[in-house]
């Protein structure tokens, strides 16, 4: 790569870990970074200069980064850290003035190659938009995904891909666009009504969507993914296809007149440049559309949390069992949650990796147990179980903390101050216009009362069917204003984490549910939809309101009578029965 | 003005209510939107073109801009309101392409011009920024303010104006530059330890302030304000002083290599385009550095706390008797606070005009009674009263609601909803970084659950014998990332307002305080610095929890243990006692 970076004359590169479509997760096609560096979190960027080689990445990634990194001569970046340079500060730093930046821009966003011209322009650095030579040195470079995409049944999708297609357009023509360009996978699949197995968990395909009323519409992907079904929906709803690689000649044919609607957050700063003056530069109408579930998808979703808390009936009693025997590991419980899962009518995929944290594992936010650290569940302590499932009719990510063993008093102040955080948030009604970062210190406020708090966010926007990380909201420490609006599904997961002891995360999702219209406005709340009960030996009663304790028992009782009905033995319904019993005051 | 639109060729002028400093409150000579429509509120904007005049202003000022309009031609402009487009967007449906509209640039910051540059460039309309003819026809225009300055003494300052001028330098060194412009009136006032009465109720002397360890401090203000102490106190702290009006041309005059660190927000366009490359951009640290008040200044406000609340007292007293009286106008209610603080050591000043509104003029959240609103304080509802002093050693800001007669349920639930909020905010505490929107919710959530919300900011940072509004910190539903750091002193005060009925606002000041430091980081609070009781009257203790009940009685228990050896009558000190006295539940 440095040789290739001399030919190219450019003084350093940037190796970001995304694709064209700015995805969170990506095809093995994409994993360029991880090709170079040997790295394989799912979070991180390479840089190369001349010199030196540097990898920077997050928190959750530190340990695992100094292990693959060991030898490599790659330097570890550590983000966050008060003494850690951004990248261009880095840049800025130690490249001479004058100096040639080189990426590939199909892999950043408008705004990002704006953020970082604009920074490096400080000393005179520029940047090379087209330096991708990777073809040239990965020689057995997977391929771009070839798995077949499947329809999405419109009885669960609510509404047609063409009735999709005319809502999309017509946001597009009412901000003065001819066309839109649509790069997200996850926006693509919910506007067409197509799933398919792109990557890992995310069923998505990877695809450019190009709309217009008047230019016609055309789904760019690898054709050996359009299925002879697949085919005949596309025609339905007068969608062409053409090859995936063939978005940037049709892109530049297009009119100079035409005037196509971009994202700038999502689309590739190399498509931009393709489109020049027929670019129109907005924000995502997709997005909104699709965060604001329909009443098809919400039933979905429903039936998905009944059929998904049966299978966490029987995982979370097999892994009771199997705990007090001795023979749990935590890889065994993520088996066991899938196996559960995978019974299920409508199951499709697991949504993520399950992360089960057996004591200090809890603690670290992002652990997922491999073979090196597979812990055996035994003796006293905490065991956090983060898991969900793609099904046709709706995605589910729930997180429960159950104690094995007795807990200490310690643990059980704890995990009632998450959910106390996790109550008032699930309690909180809010005018229209609320966003998730005038909401996010409700969940919170208990533990900073302790001196606790959590650095991840406190909600994420989940899809139906579809990624189970999606915008447009989200409850947070960030400041990202897309309201609150009925419809939105989000999670509600506060935790607390201590660092090589246990960690605690109380997660459920909520639909966002109009309350009540007064002479001030409208007012809206959230309804969990999530099923299945919390630990009830983890409650300290002591430091709880009596609305708070009221809370957790109607929760309880409807867990239970929505739960029951479906539940096939006798012995799980007596165990629901048992952990769904009210909590009582002494 | 018309006229001089033509000769100049502007199709449009913008005439803003500010002056070069950005202030929200002008000395008369800036009046110049005043001068031009009549209209006399604090806020609001005009707009000209060939064919309309055009009033924007927001709903404060809704029924006194059309009263004060009416017959002049101008159209009211309601901010806010769904249908009333901004003023960019207005001059862009009515403007012709290519147009042009004239400004002066004095009273527009940078951010301003290049918001609207950037607006108005979507249809080739540019910005004339040297629009400025207001002199020509403004024949009797007030002339700059010529108040004295006066010497601001350390042991209330804390530190002197010389160590202040070394932090701000210090400042602008680490940011690169070789020296800074302040603007900001406030800022002048804090970093040279100099007050005057330029603004009503704010102590400020109009003046630029170019600070520079090379090029030397020049005060640019009337020198007829530079009294021989002021004079003896400027070149102590080694600052020349020159007039007002020769800012332009020292900036001009500056070597072309020298870095002068501006505030986009708060420098006036047409001082940084003198500038030009000599201009480095950022935000101010100054507002930070007087935002944080160091341990006299403390002292002092906790000084000034316990002299307003025992004119308080006084006050308070004497408006109880005269309302069971009947003889008590809203006038009355502002005349004898005035008086009873006017009494009182050190005091200067009001920090703004008293907003006393009784029944559905309280429901007015800038109230300011006048003799055709002036109402007669008779009967059964709410009496809001919002004042503050100015003393030479802090600013104070309180607002009370207290029942005259007998308060319905619904007055009492309205009342306690509002200082369930007030309590939730006063008793926060939360981890360094925390910035005000994350915080905004705690003090709105009651009232949401019952369906009611206020739409004003719940807290503001407040100035010490200095504005009673000032950044950098808020607590309100804007974006303000500015974290509430320890010593900064902010107000907290939710309110409910039910039109043509009654409004409630509770106010004290709080100060951020440390209160702990754990594995998980620094976690701060507020201490409440006001010293007055609410009304007991007005608690509706079935809907507080025990510790909201205790944290009344632990405040006014305060307030009495602080105030009664300051009071010097017995029947004080008896109303106090009464006041003070525990709520306790049936």
């Amino acid at each position: 790569m440095r040789q290739l970076m001399a030919d190219a004359r450019v003084d350093a590169a940037i190796f970001p870990q995304t694709d064209p479509h700015q995805s969170e997760y990506l095809a093995s096609h994409w994993q360029v970074r991880r090709f170079l560096s040997g790295f394989t979190g799912s979070a991180g960027t390479l840089v190369l200069t001349a010199n030196a080689a540097l990898l920077w990445t997050d928190s959750r990634y530190f340990l695992q980064a100094a292990d693959q990194l060991e030898g490599t001569g790659i330097i570890l970046m550590k983000e966050g850290l008060p003494d850690t340079p951004s990248i261009e500060d880095y840049l800025l730093a130690t490249l001479p003035a004058d100096s040639r930046v080189g990426v590939d821009g199909m892999l950043f966003s408008v705004d990002a190659i704006r953020r970082l011209e604009t920074a490096l322009a400080a000393k005179g650095i520029t940047v090379d938009v087209n330096f991708a030579p990777i073809d040239s040195i990965w020689t057995d470079r997977p391929a771009l995904p070839a798995a077949p995409a499947i329809v999405h049944d419109v009885k669960y999708a609510g509404v047609s891909a063409a009735d999709k297609i005319k809502a999309v357009t017509d946001a597009a023509t009412a901000a003065g666009a001819d066309a839109i360009l649509i790069s997200p996978l996850d926006e693509i699949a919910w506007t067409l009504n197509l799933r398919s197995r792109d990557v890992t968990y995310n069923p998505v395909m990877t695809a450019f969507l190009f709309l217009s009323p008047t230019a016609g519409n055309t789904l760019f992907t690898n054709p050996v993914k359009i299925t002879p079904e697949v085919a005949d929906h596309l025609a339905e709803a007068n969608v062409k296809v053409a090859p995936y690689d063939t978005i940037a000649s049709f892109l530049a044919a297009l009119p100079s007149t035409l005037k196509v609607h971009i994202s700038t957050a999502q689309t590739a700063s190399t498509l931009s440049s393709i489109l020049g003056d027929r670019a129109l530069e907005g924000t995502s109408a997709v997005a909104t559309l699709k965060g604001c579930k329909n009443d098809s998808q919400i039933e979905g979703i429903r039936a998905a949390m009944t059929r998904d808390g049966v299978a966490l009936v029987g995982a979370f009693m097999e892994i009771e069992r199997r705990a007090a025997e001795g023979h749990l590991s935590e890889i065994d419980v993520a088996n066991i949650l899938r196996d559960h899962r995978s019974r299920q009518p409508l199951f499709y995929d697991e949504s993520f990796g399950t992360i089960a944290g057996w004591g200090p594992h809890g603690a670290i936010v992002h652990y997922e147990a491999d073979e090196n650290t597979n812990a055996l569940i035994d003796g006293n302590n905490l065991l956090l179980i983060d898991s969900g499932a793609q099904y046709l009719d709706g995605t589910t990510d729930i997180t429960r903390t159950i104690a094995v063993g007795t807990p200490t008093e310690r643990q059980r102040r704890d995990f009632t101050l998450v959910m106390k955080g996790h109550i008032a948030l699930a309690t909180a009604i809010f005018p229209r216009g609320t966003h998730g970062l005038q909401l996010d210190a409700l969940a919170r406020q208990f533990l900073w009362k302790d001196g606790l708090t959590y650095l991840h966010g406190t909600g994420h926007g989940v899809g139906h069917f579809l990624n189970v990380h999606e915008g447009p909201q989200r409850i947070s420490l960030l400041y990202v204003p897309a309201p609150l609006t009925p419809g939105m599904v989000t999670s509600n997961e506060p935790g607390i984490y201590r660092a090589g002891k246990w960690g605690i995360r109380c997660e459920n999702l909520t639909l966002v549910v109009p309350i009540m219209s007064t002479e001030m406005g409208d007012f809206y709340g959230f309804e969990t939809l999530t099923l299945f009960p919390f630990d009830r030996n983890l409650f300290d009663l002591s430091i709880m309101t009596d609305e708070e304790i009221i809370w957790v028992n109607e929760y309880h009782k409807k867990v239970r009578e929505l739960l029951t009905p479906a539940l096939e033995s006798a012995d799980a319904r007596r165990w629901l029965e048992e952990k769904t019993a009210p909590l009582l005051r002494d």
